[in-house]
């Protein structure tokens, strides 16, 4: 799905922009590997197996939109390495309830399969879970959207 | 990217496994608009303005991997309503994690964006935020994956 197809960038729900903006498939992964390290074009092409043109088209999309940015290389070589925004960091609560679900329901029973555990003590990590701002938990039915609009009215 | 090219429901990790099955971009549009209510095949088309084709191969891919199931109409009609099953409707946290990231990050100042209340009283929603089962807040760079070997053999 591109960008310029489906105008997704200006969608107005928020869901569908984040898409567009985000880029594919493709980019999630490449943010889940900027998350764990890696900075290297060399090192997301290698670890993720992808044509280089295409690789290099979605490192551009995600600069382009301020997700990542082009730093000298942190060996001092004439490289430069790719990292995160503080807007692309927060996307691991995206790559994290991906991940959770995946533990959950797409793996077969006896099946080894990555955890995600605290990296300071390996403690395991919770279940993400929606709550108010006042801390009550919010199901799969229990949001809404609300404009502005509508919110300033009330 | 078709999960038939790159694999992406065989895949060791959670996140490129839950993407694969997933689909792609429109699969999560389609069950985002679920979660709304929608059911009908002609609900998703008018809504999403997606082609007929397309959107049937989307539904048949989640049907088939179980994120939906088709039921009779909720109107007793002929037709066949779609709707998410337990797996499909806990892909709500990814959609809210989308949707929080989009209203942070990818509107201007200025322009009207939608938020997400609480649909029993129109309260505010919390941030998601990722926390050790402890109660420890994590933050992008706090976590590691661990295979159940490394786990068993604590």
């Amino acid at each position: 799905v591109k960008g310029k197809r489906t105008g997704f960038e200006e969608n107005s729900c928020a869901v569908a922009r984040s898409l567009g903006i985000i880029g594919d498939w493709w980019s999630l992964l490449i943010i889940r590997d900027a998350l764990s390290g890696k900075r290297r074009f060399s090192e997301f092409q290698k670890h993720l197996g992808l044509a280089k043109n295409i690789l290099s088209a979605r490192l551009a999309k995600l600069v382009d939109q301020g997700i990542m940015k082009q730093v000298p290389a942190a060996d001092g070589s004439a490289y430069r390495d790719y990292v995160l925004t503080e807007k692309g960091e927060k996307l691991y609560l995206v790559i994290a309830a991906l991940w959770q679900w995946g533990e959950e329901f797409c793996f077969s029973p006896g099946e080894a399969k990555p955890f995600i555990v605290d990296a300071v003590n390996d403690e395991a990590l919770a279940p993400l879970e929606l709550r108010t701002t006042s801390g009550r938990s919010v199901g799969p039915r229990g949001y809404k959207p609300m404009t502005e609009k509508a919110k300033a009215g009330m």
